[in-house]
């Protein structure tokens, strides 16, 4: 297998644009060559296998969908308080929306996944640490509101964001911005 | 055209049931001969075009997640207050897992339609008009609680139900059941 990881990292990259682009059944080692625009064969020769470069575009999608060192540090200042809150929220879900190829590349592998055991079970250790991640970022913040409201928007943003990439046309901007301050609003408790 | 309305329906069944299994990309009128059990070339002759079956589909869909005539008439019967909605709600969240198939098609049919505008307008028509209907089910009901909260409720458990269909092991059926309630009872208000 080839080691250099400038080079997978690009390949992963590319697996993310052709899962968003053709769905998960358009994921071959030849599209995501194309895509990356390399050699064909290149990527057969970094992946063990389709459910390998699929496991590692689901880890890829996660890590940068972290927020920067100054978005960390922005959040970090000032009150902790109700606002704070609904402004990270909004900064969740427009950074999630930037990177709509992302989370679109997401949801095919979670419908992949309900035909690949295997996959499911990477992804199902993703999503619980990243539930933890956010539960424990919470507790240390200062926040208000509880582990469940953590939990409870994260599970209305995600839906929000699927409307928002899939039928834009379901809500508009200023309807899917209120929704998120009345979520927190309501979810959010002192 | 061919008109015989029971084999039509029976081949938009069959082609939910593709969706779900084979992904949009699977959709293929071959595929749904097979999946029906008809001689091929008879979807071809029942649709004119593979994005006519892909609009049928959904349209049905959301006709076989309709509750019946019972579960309509217990939802009409006694108090309509907070335990009652989240009854409801339980009730739903239970219905469109049962229909699993048809979830997982509505996924694929969103994730197809960013690549197709037509598929797109009409999938969007569809989900506006649902919200409505939810809204306006509630504002007759005298459920308490407002219009945002209807809203809120369905995007929450929308993803619940992404949760539970394709990464099942995510939350225990105990976290997901207390999760509804708990949505419930801070979305919905006196």
């Amino acid at each position: 297998m080839r080691k250099n990881p400038e080079r997978r990292q690009a390949l992963v990259d590319a697996a993310i644009e052709v899962l968003a682009g053709e769905g998960a059944r358009g994921l071959t080692f030849r599209a995501v060559d194309a895509q990356a625009e390399v050699p064909i064969g290149t990527a057969s020769n970094y992946f063990a296998s389709r459910d390998d470069l699929l496991t590692q575009a689901g880890g890829r999608i996660y890590e940068r969908l972290l927020p920067d060192e100054a978005t960390l540090a922005e959040a970090r200042s000032g009150p902790q308080d109700r606002a704070r809150y609904a402004a990270l929220m909004h900064e969740l879900v427009d950074r999630i929306i930037a990177f709509n190829t992302g989370f679109l590349a997401l949801l095919e592998l979670r419908l992949e996944s309900t035909r690949r055991p295997e996959l499911r079970e990477v992804l199902t250790r993703r999503i619980r640490a990243d539930i933890q991640d956010n539960v424990d970022y919470h507790a240390a913040s200062g926040l208000p509101g509880d582990s469940t409201a953590v939990v409870l928007l994260m599970l209305s943003l995600n839906w929000l964001i699927v409307e928002r990439l899939t039928l834009p046309g379901v809500f508009t901007d200023k309807e899917a911005h209120d929704l998120v301050d009345v979520l927190v609003e309501r979810l959010v408790r002192e």
